[in-house]
Order: C-alpha cells, then structure tokens, then sequence
C-alpha cells in the first residue's frame, strides 16, 4: 500500500527520510531469507513498508529550495545531512513557498490548501526548525480545512493543545505528536543508565549529559536551551520514574560546525555504593541526527495513515516514539465517540513482517 | 536480630563488609529523617539490618593472617581494599588455618568442623579465590555436618550440585549461590545498553567489553579468563533475552597494579539506525571492585540467615543477585515438603525500612 | 623572604592560593629528603618560596566579603573551591571595598590608594571576573600611584597597554600579564597532541575543544565565549606555530553547577594516516580549575617581586605562563634604559631547590 | 626513480603497503596545486615518491599464499586489513616458499638467495610475526650474500647485533632496524602528555595504558607480552628522557576478533597540581594498525635505498622511526671508513616536494 506525505520544512529529516526509502528499496534486492531491515523495528504498519511513501507536496521558504525538486532541495545548504550514495531519482515534485509571517500576519494559507487539495496527502509531517508556534498552528489549521492528518516533529504545541485535537477527531483525521523521541538518543541512553542504578540500590550523587553537533539545531539552541533541558529533564523523570534532583543537562554545549548532522552526547555519572564508596560512569555516545528522527517520524506517518484508514488509536503503540504526547485518557474519551473501532478491543496496526 | 557469620578467605571482600559494618554504624548516628542508607537496596531482611552481624569464625591459609585478630588480617597484604578510614575495633576473633590439599588429599575438615560447632554461625560465607573447586566442596560438606548454612561467592559448582542441594534441604539450611552478580558490574550496565538497542529496533553491529584491575582476581584471569569469558557472555544473553554473537568479553584486559581494588571496564557499541547510519557508544565504568561484591553479599548472608529462621524460599528475591543460581523449580520442588512456610504464600522477608 | 600581596577579586583564585599556602607549609613538617613539593615546578624564586607570601591587602565590591577577614571571605559564595581541610588562620586582614563604576564614574581610587599605601605590598594580583576593562585600568593605576607592581590574571589589556607599561617601567614597577596560561590546562594538552601529529606527518581533519564547569567563569562565558575561543585558537596557533582552520573550540559548553570549581575538557580528534586511513583521538581532562591558576599565580608573584627587588626582567621565565604576553622586544628596549641589571646578562631569579 | 623491494612475510603491513602505493597514484590524478599527499611527511626521499616502488621479489610459508600473486595473497586470512577499494593489479610476482625451521635446522637459504639474484631488489622487508629471531637471522644472511639491504619491522635483533652491522657495513648495504615506531601509536601519544606533565611541573601519580586489536600480533601478545611492555616503557623513558615507575603498559589487553586490524589505545593520567589538587586525563587513540606501520616503512626502505645509492647514513633522519636503533655513535665510527660521503658534511637525502 502507497502513503501519500506532504512535507513542511525541507531540512536534514527529509534529507534523511528520502535518501532512507532508496536505501531501502535498493537493500531488499540483495535481501536474505530472514535478514531484517536494517534499523527498522516495525516492518510493516497498516500495510505500509518503510519505502512505500511517496512524497507529494513539500514546502519551505528557503529561496534556494522553492522550485527546485525536492530530490534537489534535500541537498541545499544548511541542510547538512551526509549524502548516503543511493540513488535519488527526480521525483516531480517542486517545492512550494509556504507559509510566512510578514507584520505579524500569516500569509499563504490560501496556496497551502490548494496545494494539499491538489495533491491529496494522507499526511503532513511537520518539520519546520524549533519554535515556530505561529507555523505549526497555521499548518494545522491548513490541513484540517484539506483533510489531511498531522504529524507535528517540533516541541511545539499542536496535539497538546485540547480544542485543536477535538477538531481533528471530529473530521476522523490523526493529530500525533508533540516531540519526537529520538530513536536512540541521550535522554534513552541517559535514563537507562540511572535506572539501573536507582534499580540496584546504588545512590546517584551526581550526573550531566551535554550534547553538541553542527545542524543549525545545535544553533538555536545554544542560546535558547532551557526549555529544551526543561522537556529533556521531564523525559528523564517519565522514563525512570523519578524526578531527578541530581541530574542536570545542557541541550545543546556548542555548535561545533564540523560535526555537521552528527550529534555527540557525553553523560557523567557519579554514585556511591557499599559503604558510600563511589563508582562513575563516562559515556559518549555519537549518532546521526536526523538518522535518530527519521527511523521514528517513518512510523508516526505510518500511524497517522493506519489510523485514518482503519480507525484505530494512532496512540496506541506510538507513544514511546513521541517526548510529549497529550494525555492518553483524554484522547481515548473524545475517541470513543468517533471511531467505529474504538470499543476497547483495538485492532493491532503492526503485521508481523515474513522477514523477521 | 544479630546475624552470627563465618568466613572462609579474608580477602579484599571481607575487608570491604567488614569496615562497611562500622561505616554504616557511623553513619546511623548523624542520619537525618528519611535519609536512606548509602548503597544499601534493602534496609531490613528477616529483621537484619547491614550492620547486624557479627564475625564468629574465620578460615584462612595465608601465614601471614593465621592466628591474628580478622580486623588486622583484613589489611594484610596481597589484600588492597582502601582504608575507609572507620574505626575497625578488635573483634576477638583470630583466623584460623582453613582446609588445604595436600598430596591431592583434603586436610583441616576436622579442625574446621570443630571451629564452626564451637562458634555456631548462621551462615558460612565461602569467598576464596576462584578455582578450587575442592575447597568449594570441603567447606560446603564442614557445613552440612556442623548445621551452618552456605553462600557461594565463587563460579564454583556448590548450589548448581543437585545432590548437595538436597542434602542442604533436607537438614534445613540455606545453599545461595553460585557466583555474585556485581552490585553495579560491566555485566549489567552493558546488558543495560544492549537491551535498549534491541528494544528500539536498532541494529547491533559489534561491541566489546574489557575489563582491568589490580587485585588479586585479575592476575588470575588474565591468564585463565576462558571460563569467565564464556560466563560473562552468558550473563549478557540471560539479561537481555538474546544471545547476542556480536559481543565481545575480556574479564581481564590486564593485571594493573596501580588500580589495586579499583576496577575499570571499557564497553564500546556500533550498531546502526536508519538508513543504515552508523552510531556508536563509549563508556566507561570505574568501581570498587570488592565494595561491589560486599554489596551484594549483606543481601545473600540474610537472605540465607532468614530462610533458615522462618523456612523462606532464600531464592524469591535473590535470584538477580546471582549470575549461576540453580533452576528455581527445582528447588520449589523440594523446598514444598521441607518447610513450614511453603505452601505458595511465601512471607516476605524484606521489611519495608522506616527510614526510606 | 617574605613577599607582601594585595589581592583585588577574592574568588576562588585566592581561596585555592591561600590555602596552598598552609597545605605547603604542612607538608614541608613531613617533606622526606628529596621530596618534591607536589604540583610546584620552582621551589624559590628570589628567595621566595611557595608559602612565603603574606595577603596584607584585600579589595572586593561583595557585601557577604566586605569587612570579614580574608580567612573567611574565600569561603563566601558563589566561591566554590573545595575547602582543602587545612588549617587557614584568621589573617588579621579584612576585605574593603574595592572599585566600583557608577554612572560611568570610576569610584574609591582613594580608598584603594590610601589602603596600598597603608600595607605597602610588593604586588597587587589583579583577579577581577573577566570583562571590568574599567577595572583593571583602575587598579592599574592606583598601583602606579602607590608605588606597587600589578600582574593581572585576566584577558584585559593593562600590560600590552604600551603607555602602561612604560609608565610601570619608569617607575621600576613589575608589569606582567595579561591573561594565565593554566598550569595543566585544555589548551596545551590538545596543543601538544596537534603538534605531534603535525610532527609526525599525518593529516588533521577536524578537531573540537569543549569545556565545561561549574565555577561563575563558565556561566558568564557560555553567554560571551567568542573573544574566548578566538583567544584559546590563538594559544593554539602560538603553540603549535600553525594556524588551523580545522580546528573548533568551544570555551564554555556549559554551566554545570555540580562540578563546582572543577572543570572537565572534552578534546575531539580526527585525521587521516597511511593510504588515507583514519585515526582517532577522544580525551577528556579533569582538573580543579583555580587550582590551575594559582599554580601559576604563586610564580608570576615571584617574578614580578624578584623583577622589583633586582631589576631583572621578569618576562625571561614568565613568558610560558601567559596566554597574551607584550612584545618581548618592545619590553627590552624600554628596559634597557631602566634597570641597573640590564646589560644583556640577566641575572637567573630561579634558585635551584636543595630538596629536588 | 624506481625502488625493487624484496619483501619477507606477507602480511598485514604489505597489504597496507601495497593498496597505498595505488591509492596515492589515484590521488596524484585528482591533485591539487600545493595539496600535500595525505598521511605523508617525506614526500620525496632519495629522488623516490611513496608510490615509486615495485614488489619484485615475495617470501612466506603460509600454504594460501605461496604460488599466488601478490595482489591477492595480500586478502589470504588471517591477514584483516580492510580492502581500501583502490585496483591493484595483478603484479606478476608470486609469492615463493621462504626460510623454515626443521628440526631446528633452518631451510630454504639457497632458494632464497636465488630468488634474490634473479629479481635483483634494493631492499629486503623483513615483515614476520614477532619472536622468530632464527628467521631475522636468516633473511638477513641471505641478503648480505645476495648484495641487498634489510629493513627490520621487528623486535629480533639484527641492527642492534654489531658483528651483523659491520658485515652490511663492509659491504655498503644499508641495514635500519630494529622495531618500528609507530606513525601515530600509543607509545608517543603517551609520552607527549607525560612529558607535558613533568614539563609544567605538575606531579605524576600514576597511568596505564592497555591496547587491544584484533590481528594475529594482539593474540601472540596477550600471552607473551613480557618483553614487549619492557620495550614500549623503554620507548616512554626514551621519549619523556625519565624513567617513570608510575606506568604501567598492557601491549596486549586483549585479542578481539571484531577490531580486525584496527588497535584501540585507552591511556589513563592521574596526577595532582597545586596544592595537591587532582587531575585527570582519559584518553582513547583508534588507528589502523598497519597503516601504523606502512607510513614508517616507507621512508625506511626509501632511506635504505638512498643510503646505498649515495653512501649516506640511514639513521641520520630514520632514527625517530624506529624503537629501538643501535647506538648511532658506533654507527658513524664504522661508516667514516666506509662511505665516500662520510666526512662529516652529510648530503641530505630528502628533498622538498615542489606541491607541498
């Protein structure tokens, strides 16, 4: 089955997300019995493989990228994503100019909806660099006007926001997000380390994590990382359990611009065990960025997808994917009003692949 | 309630439960309310608290611990646990020699039987250097005949011994063993990282673990670490579900004797993620090697003392403190016509400290 | 001999400089012959050895400091050195309030002048926060006025101020600065391994710096690093006598206020070999961040009152210990006119220990 | 100028050797204006280019390699050096059975002189696995028969035995040994820090430094390390000019498979500073082993070659190549009867590349 994905904010994720349906389609020609995908937990979602996307709208507000096909734009600078030597054919689909804020006011709502009208997603992944409030809620918007399911990548808040969620619910289209969980990250690395100690009996006295990279992520939030460590902390909490007075954490220690898309995370842990003498943990852990999005975002879109064809609860086994997913209980109740297979006995998404 | 405990071999893990019995003394004068005691999981086992116990017998064979008091035969060298520093009194308890081979033949059974009857321990801690199998057996047959239950810190064949097992049963004494789990081990920490990989669908490429120090252990495996090696590997496969062929583990990289009882583990990871990405982990973790198995023996030496007094399966609980334990059913099995206690509602024997 | 200092800034430069004093003079009561006094690479300089110095004057604009003895004043947060757990008896010297800027106005020039001429010191160490230009000109100046040498420990311009140091040289006052080389610090450590590969042949591809602590010099320089990095390329540069483009630094990676005073350097290193193949370094350094500076605080003072007392130039061995000396060439012209000694063969301030 | 190389032992370091030698003739096709060769100090020794050699003449005693081509006995296992992707021809020299050892009676000498005759090289490389000193001893009596000289990778002892040295001498053969230093190896990244150290005046306290692999060298190693630690703490004292008692080497901590031919270094510095503060430094060296090795091979056999071509002494700039070098004082005694440039006013062998 084809999932039909629109793309606001062709950055390093796309680039990413693009090159990785290649990499793919090339890897299953030389496939073994029983190999698996490499990377991939989920092979099959709703009938979807990882490689059976089509992109078919794409916007950005980059003049380098509008106009160019978006198997061009994914290359332009900033973007910083290595290029993986798959081959990327033209996919005749140029980049759109999307939304802007000019004195305060939105503009290209219009062309936006036409645009998704025209082309006839199955869903939007929201993409855009962090904390444009204003550009998530206009896309949002657009694609409930279009009939489209939003995936929001950014911390910004779109799912969590109850009335936007109603909405979507109401017009049966998927509203997932907010945050992506990286699929192997700091905060995973970090809380699964101090859980094992708060789980042996061991007293954590102290521990950092700093992460540094060269996307222009790491740029923003150099000087605009405290709510970053706020949801960083926060995610650290959810997963062991605990608030953690001892554990402090620098989102972004430096933009190091040779480092590209790569990202570096060093975590220091400090404890005591019997008889209070001490033990440390030093870990550095070096992973592509947007390698980390992609193998995540490619199950959320297939989520939402599942989710709009079949009615389920997109939530269901997508929450450990997302940093900060809208309360569970709420969705349920609004959801149990609205889907015909919202009766308890949710029908499972995930097919057991033949190759695994 | 006082525990009454036998040791056999004073080493680096005597020195370190020994001075941790008075450190946590120390530390109950100044505690504050609700602080918890530093690495210390369970607070109260069968009403033991880690500083209940009391040395009654010891067994040695090195000349220079022989006949004097255990709180000065703890500092003797090769033994190269830190001085923490607390106030070790004299215990009134000289070493005695333990059993020896001589000529293939087993000598001392008497003189250690008579010892144990005239000092009446609960348990008899058996913690010589990995290896002998004979002495692992002659102490464990001292015991049997002298009514003394047995912890076995060593990979040697003591618990996993059916007949044994059963001859331990039937007088109703406790046999926990066989080899410790570290308190905060290269074991469970690379355990730790390799099971989140597998859990988010990542790919494990290669990984290795190496680990040096400079104690007495590691000048061992360093030339005869096969069986280590093969055992640590278990290890990771029974804690991660997975035997896991890309891993690699040296027990002992190196005999350093600088690091005396500290011990140093390298873990590296390479795995990949979307698109094939390649992403790698370093760590590093430093412990006292010896405080790691004191630890996790004041857990087994009352588990041990509390099965005795109210006929408890010692098992329930300390299972995870132990890398080789015997099949739980089995000893299920013999333990439902041995004791009191065993007819499916197991009391527990952890109290809930106040203080935490 | 007895050096005389005044102190202006009493951060935790000064709170590691005077309880050196009182560690090295305790060690001295139990030096063993031959012993070296550990972390000093010159035992006298001038007659002056490490603890040979008295503070006889303090100047801090910190309400908590003001009026206390200085004894107690290094121990007034946001200081953060580690109390070293030797005996720091009262001084009989109270901290006064030193300069203060108020509505563009320099104040207290006076009170600091009357102060300087009131305790006559030999050296006034200025260890002011980085970026009070007014300061250290104001400083400067009263120590001009009051007849006392100046060495500054920060990044401001006062020695390569020509018209300042010609006013210092006219006056037979040492003038030394600016900015500290530190004594084991992340600059020569990642210099020294630059150097070698450049020495040996191999490629540099890129290399990152990162530093992070806890102290309040890296919550203002995570703010305001770029003077810093530019600063810490051009140690670089001067220290391997190449400028390299590969190279990124990051002073400030953080403000982790957990580490305190210590300070953690992450340095990153890849090049390439034979055919091209990679190689890789990965260090960290750990060090006691005012520690690092008041290794070479305790020699600067030495020369600058050696300088003073002989008409030496102090630049011949202080030149290492700086990050941005003044042109030599410039200081001997000026010199030459000035100092009885300057004829061209310098007499050696260092004395050679009896006890290395 | 073309350089005929013999070579004895085929393995690792000759596939490093020759894969480079067709890497850098790619390179020079795609070359820029003032781009030096990567991995290169000496672009041109004796009028010789890194790539100007060919393999004329090749000896070993593994089954699978004797009778092949050079170009493919370089891939026989246990051989583990990647496959760089560069073409390397078919060279038409296949490998001829070398010296053996029956009974303890060395074999094939006359097979190997003919074979030396008739290929007619400038110099042999004695490449074998390290510890058979029976085997150095013979290929080096073969090349003095046959007329060529000898480079020694190994630890045996041929340049060190002096009666050896004169017949080489006597001959005008050149003979450069004995061991390699690395091109960026543990030993000289340790001493640079440690000399660093002792050169601020900080205190060293203690360090290790353990390496592990995964070619043949790491397994021979790890069980007869003895004599190898001994060399590469001699190769620190050289180096640092100190004999340090405070480190402790491990040359083989481990033989793991999975590394192939890539070593890890992992050095670790304890030390104390000013008033006794702690510092610490943890550092991780990745390499290619044999590229290690090939990037020094290639200036030594290029010395050797310019040495008998022009009489000059090979040491003069080899000697920071290699580990261990007999003395260079009864070297140049010997030579001044010997050669006719020997008076003193050595003719320099390297010339500077016009592109760098």
């Amino acid at each position: 089955m084809e999932l039909r994905l629109a793309v606001a904010g062709i950055g390093n994720n796309i680039a990413a997300l693009i090159q990785g349906k290649y990499f793919y389609q090339a890897f299953e020609k030389t496939r073994r019995e029983g190999e698996a995908l490499p990377g991939i937990k989920r092979e099959i979602i709703g009938g979807v493989r990882p490689y059976d996307f089509n992109v078919c709208a794409c916007f950005d507000v980059h003049p380098g990228k509008i106009g160019t096909d978006v198997s061009q734009a994914i290359f332009c600078p900033p973007n910083c994503y290595p290029d993986l030597r798959v081959n990327v054919p033209h996919q005749g689909v140029s980049v759109v100019e999307g939304l802007t804020l000019a004195g305060g006011e939105l503009q290209g709502m219009e062309q936006v909806i036409r645009e998704l009208r025209r082309t006839r997603p199955d869903v939007l992944l929201y993409s855009l660099p962090t904390g444009l409030q204003w550009a998530a809620d206009g896309y949002s918007l657009c694609c409930l006007e279009a009939g489209v399911s939003f995936v929001n990548c950014t911390p910004e808040i779109v799912a969590r926001n109850p009335e936007r969620m109603a909405a979507f619910q109401r017009k049966k289209l998927a509203l997932l997000g907010d945050d992506l969980a990286s699929h192997i990250g700091a905060s995973v690395v970090h809380s699964a380390l101090l859980e094992l100690i708060l789980k042996r009996g061991l007293d954590l006295v102290r521990s950092y994590q700093i992460n540094i990279g060269g996307n222009s992520d790491f740029e923003n939030l150099f000087v605009n990382g405290k709510s970053k460590a706020a949801s960083k902390k926060n995610a650290i909490a959810h997963l062991t359990g605990k608030a953690l007075d001892q554990v402090e954490i620098i989102p972004s220690g430096g933009f190091v611009s040779q480092l590209k898309d790569e990202k570096v995370a060093m975590i220091s842990i400090e404890g005591r065990g019997w008889a209070g003498t001490p033990f440390t943990i030093d870990l550095k852990l070096k992973v592509q960025d947007s390698s980390n999005a992609a193998g995540v975002i490619i199950d959320l879109i297939r989520f939402a997808a599942a989710s709009m064809r079949d009615g389920i609860d997109p939530y269901a086994e997508a929450d450990s994917l997302l940093k900060s997913p809208p309360k569970v209980a709420q969705f349920a109740h609004t959801q149990s009003h609205s889907g015909p297979n919202s009766n308890g006995s949710k029908p499972s998404v995930c097919t057991a692949p033949t190759g695994q």
